[in-house]
């Protein structure tokens, strides 16, 4: 398998995780996001969105981070991602897509810029608006992991599931732009306890190859 | 089964569409968006994303579209909105993601308020923000579907999956802001065949109980 990322991308991020949980190799092709080698033709080729990561298994083009990991849980299914309860699986899930959907692509590189080169938005302005995002939407998911006892030591259950997987990225992110989680005990609890774990950490933006 | 949505959602309409595909009723109860219904304690409830849509299957609460209509499709298989093949499931995840997490979030109306109110952008650059999300997202979508033979009547195939249940709402949205989807002919094409099957024109936003 080899995975078209960045050290930065916070879904790249967590195909990396999935990819060591499971256990699986895989070879890394470094697509430099600051000087936009997304954007080339050869890249836009592999993914159409222009955006990381792209995970090729046997020559099979694979896009979107949560695609990718179901992907994997599908084909590799041990240890399992996912709980089997489909109640519990949606719950994992709606945890994972709060973030993935509603915190993590209004922050995007992307978008940052449009807001700076195309609105005139100011950096302080901008920054403002990144942690927003993921106050707001951390939040959200801390309301829902504390009131929960089907959350544990992750946030479901005792193992890492998809949710996790998700949540550490963006809270590694939010340390990054200095957001105050300050009202998330929960998530911080819980990406503490995942740090733990070396699928997670060996997968942390600092440890890439292609790291700054 | 209890719907909780807006008429105007894309999320809700998503789930609308699944509901209508698997032959399945249920109540529909209104959160107005416009009105802040979205942010009343009781709603946050039952939604500490304040978002819709939620279902309430048996009492089970559950929240973020994409979760749902897996829910769905893992509880009552039949008709099937999603290949049985890893590969092609993940294809039409990946279209479904492709919409639902890069194209959608960036325009949701909180998003636009804070645009308009805490950045104080004005009505015709928030117009054209949305535009440019919606028709750069759907000219990729339009890459990854006309170049695969894999792309049928539908999105993927000759019947429809999560990848057309994503689709048409943000067509939907698209014409409504009078975006240029003349780069899109693909996904216009599908667009006009999912409108001839009933569970999808039953779930138009103008058909629905709190239209305005």
């Amino acid at each position: 398998m080899l995975l078209y990322g960045y050290f930065r991308s916070s879904a790249a991020y967590r195909v990396r995780i999935a990819l060591n949980l499971k256990g699986l190799t895989y070879d890394y092709r470094f697509i430099h996001l600051q000087k936009n080698d997304q954007l080339s033709p050869e890249y836009a080729g592999i993914n159409p969105q222009k955006l990381v990561p792209t995970l090729d298994d046997g020559g099979h083009l694979l896009t979107q981070s949560l695609a990718i990991i179901e992907y994997l849980e599908e084909t590799r299914p041990e240890p399992a991602l996912l709980p089997r309860d489909p109640v519990e699986r949606a719950r994992v899930r709606a945890l994972a897509q709060a973030i993935a959907c509603d915190i993590h692509p209004i922050n995007n590189l992307r978008v940052l810029r449009y807001l700076m080169k195309d609105l005139g938005v100011a950096e302080d302005k901008k920054d403002a608006w990144y942690r927003h995002w993921v106050e707001d939407g951390l939040q959200a998911v801390e309301t829902i992991l504390a009131r929960d006892p089907a959350t544990g030591r992750f946030c479901h259950g005792d193992s890492p599931t998809i949710a996790d997987i998700c949540l550490v990225p963006q809270v590694a992110n939010a340390r990054r732009f200095k957001c105050d989680l300050s009202a998330c005990p929960t998530v911080e609890r819980i990406a503490a306890e995942c740090a733990q774990i070396e699928a997670f950490a060996r997968a942390a933006p600092d440890k890439q190859p292609d790291a700054e």
